[in-house]
């Protein structure tokens, strides 16, 4: 299983602008066959800090989700509001 | 419901003597009547980045947690180790 933390940070004036962006994203990401969940939040002191929790079986099918027609459509469009470049954390269950 | 990340960064030497303090912070949190959901991973690339993804009701949940004989018993210890200050994101469900 593999875990990620995604966070984008969108300049405040365009937050309105990309909400329905991600609200098309987590719904066609959520019909990929390999997705085991991918939920979005927003930071409660940064209207602009959006916050993917997603939980993948393994690397290879991230992959094909970065490289679906949703994802490489919708994300440049996303990007082009950014204030500062989106962060990645890829996880493991912590095992005790 | 609030969502939280919690971040801690740990020095590499002493990654394995926090790993039992996690994991009875982990087994005595879940034992708490309020607590939805506290899950710890651990970063691919760093394993001294030990990442929390926690489901509370409220934020007053989260207060009686952080209060806790638990938390405020074992958090000091893992501290002692830490390379770097923790981080905190308090966080809403997207809309849509």
């Amino acid at each position: 299983m593999l875990k990620v933390i995604a966070q984008d940070f969108i300049r405040p004036e365009f937050v309105e602008i990309v909400r329905p962006l991600y609200a098309e994203l987590v719904e066609t990401t959520r019909q990929e066959p390999l997705c085991l969940s991918y939920d979005l939040f927003v930071d409660q002191n940064d209207p602009g800090h959006f916050v993917f929790i997603e939980l993948w079986p393994d690397r290879a099918a991230l992959d094909i989700h970065c490289a679906s027609e949703h994802f490489t459509r919708l994300v440049p469009l996303i990007n082009k509001h950014q204030r500062q470049d989106a962060t990645f954390i890829l996880m493991d269950a912590f095992a005790g």
